[in-house]
C-alpha cells in the first residue's frame, strides 16, 4: 500500500500471498469480519523445508519481498497439521501429504492407534511497508476422527474435530470455523497489532 | 580445492556436504572404487520444497556456496523414495517421513496394496570451482517389500528390492549396493563427468 492511500475511514488493505483458494476464501471472511480488506498479491513462492511454520512463513515472505515488488502491508501464512501419534506428521509438509496420501492415507496411518490427538498450526509472516517481517500464530488443539465427515473446508478439515465441538472442521460454516481456527487466531493477532502500530508508528 | 593441490598422480578430492553418516559412508566407498577421495565438507544447509530433487540439490548447492567458503568440487546430494501407488510419496521428504512414520509407517500405508512398484532417485548437484552448478541424476527401479529385511544401508533400504534381485538395500554390502543404486549411478556420472572436464577446461 502506498502511503497516503488509507485515509480516516477508509479500510486498512491487506495482501495475502498465497495461491490456495481455501485459504483465500477464509482469509477474505476473516478479513471482513473484522473491518480489512485482503487482496491477493501475486509473488514468486518459495518455501524451504523445515520443521518450524514460522522459518518457513518468515523466509517465504522475505523471499517474496526480494524477488518482486509486492504492495505492503503483506503476508504469507504457512500452515499444518500435526497428529501426535505420527511424531508431528504431516506437519508442514501437509499439503504434499494431502495430494499423495490423502484424508484416506492420514485415516490409514491413524487405524488400531487410541491417541487421536492433533493440532492445526497457523504461522504468518507479515511484510511491512520497511521489509521488516513479524510472525503471528495459532493453534488450535482437536483430535482425529475415525472417519471423514463433511463437505466445508479444505486440506484435512474433514477428519479434525476441534477441542469442545462434535463436528469437524468441514462440517462448520467458515464462520464458525474462522472463529475457533489457527488461521482465525493468527489473523486475528496480526490486525491487532498493526492497529496498534499503525496509530503509533507505521506511515 | 586450490589450483596446483592435485599433481600428477595425486587423487581427485571431492568435498561433499550432508549430515547424514550413511550417505558419507557410502560416497566414501564409491569414490574408493574409482579413485576418488571424498571428504565432509561443512556448510550451513537450506533446503527448499519442491517434487523436483534436481532443484533441491541444486539451489542447496548454490546457497551453500554463496553462504559460505566451502573447497570445491564440492557437492550435494538429495535423494528419495518413490512409491507408484502413493503417488510418489514420500519422495523428495523421505528423511522427514523416515522420522516420524518411519519405515513400519509406510509398511502400513502399503498394507493391502498390490501395486509394489517404487524407485529410488539420486541427485547431485556439484559446485565447480567457477561456482557454477552441474546436476547429475540416478534412478533404481524396484519394489517394496511386504516387510522390512536386512541391518546394513540406511533409510527405507530395509523395504526397498531393486529389480532383479531378491534382497533388500539394507540385506546388501556397501559395496554391491552401490554398484546398482541411484546414488551410485550418478557419483559415477559425476565422477566421469569431471575427469573429462578436468582434462579439457577446468583447472
Amino acid at each position: 500500500m502506498r502511503s497516503g492511500e488509507r485515509g480516516e475511514g477508509k479500510p486498512l488493505t491487506l495482501w495475502v500471498l498465497t495461491g490456495n483458494e481455501g485459504k483465500l476464501r477464509e482469509f477474505k471472511s476473516l478479513g471482513e469480519s473484522l473491518g480489512v480488506r485482503v487482496e491477493r498479491a501475486i509473488a514468486p513462492k518459495l518455501e524451504i523445508q523445515s520443521e518450524e511454520l514460522t522459518s518457513i512463513a518468515a523466509l517465504s515472505a522475505v523471499l517474496a519481498k526480494a524477488a518482486s515488488s509486492i504492495p505492503t502491508p503483506a503476508f504469507v501464512e504457512d500452515a499444518g497439521l500435526f497428529i501426535r501419534a505420527l511424531k508431528g506428521f504431516p506437519g508442514p509438509y501437509s499439503s504434499y501429504v494431502l495430494k499423495t496420501l490423502g484424508v484416506k492415507g492420514v485415516l490409514k496411518l491413524m487405524e488400531g492407534v487410541e491417541d487421536r490427538a492433533a493440532y492445526f498450526k497457523s504461522a504468518i509472516a507479515l511484510i511491512l511497508p520497511d521489509g521488516s517481517v513479524k510472525v503471528f500464530t495459532g493453534i488450535v488443539n482437536g483430535s482425529i476422527t475415525l472417519e471423514a465427515r463433511g463437505e466445508g473446508g479444505f486440506g484435512f478439515d474433514p477428519i479434525f474435530m476441534p477441542e469442545g465441538f462434535s463436528m469437524t472442521f468441514a462440517e462448520m460454516s467458515t464462520d464458525l470455523k474462522n472463529r475457533i481456527s489457527h488461521r482465525g487466531k493468527a489473523f486475528r493477532e496480526m490486525v491487532s497489532w498493526l492497529r496498534t502500530a499503525f496509530k503509533t508508528r507505521l506511515p
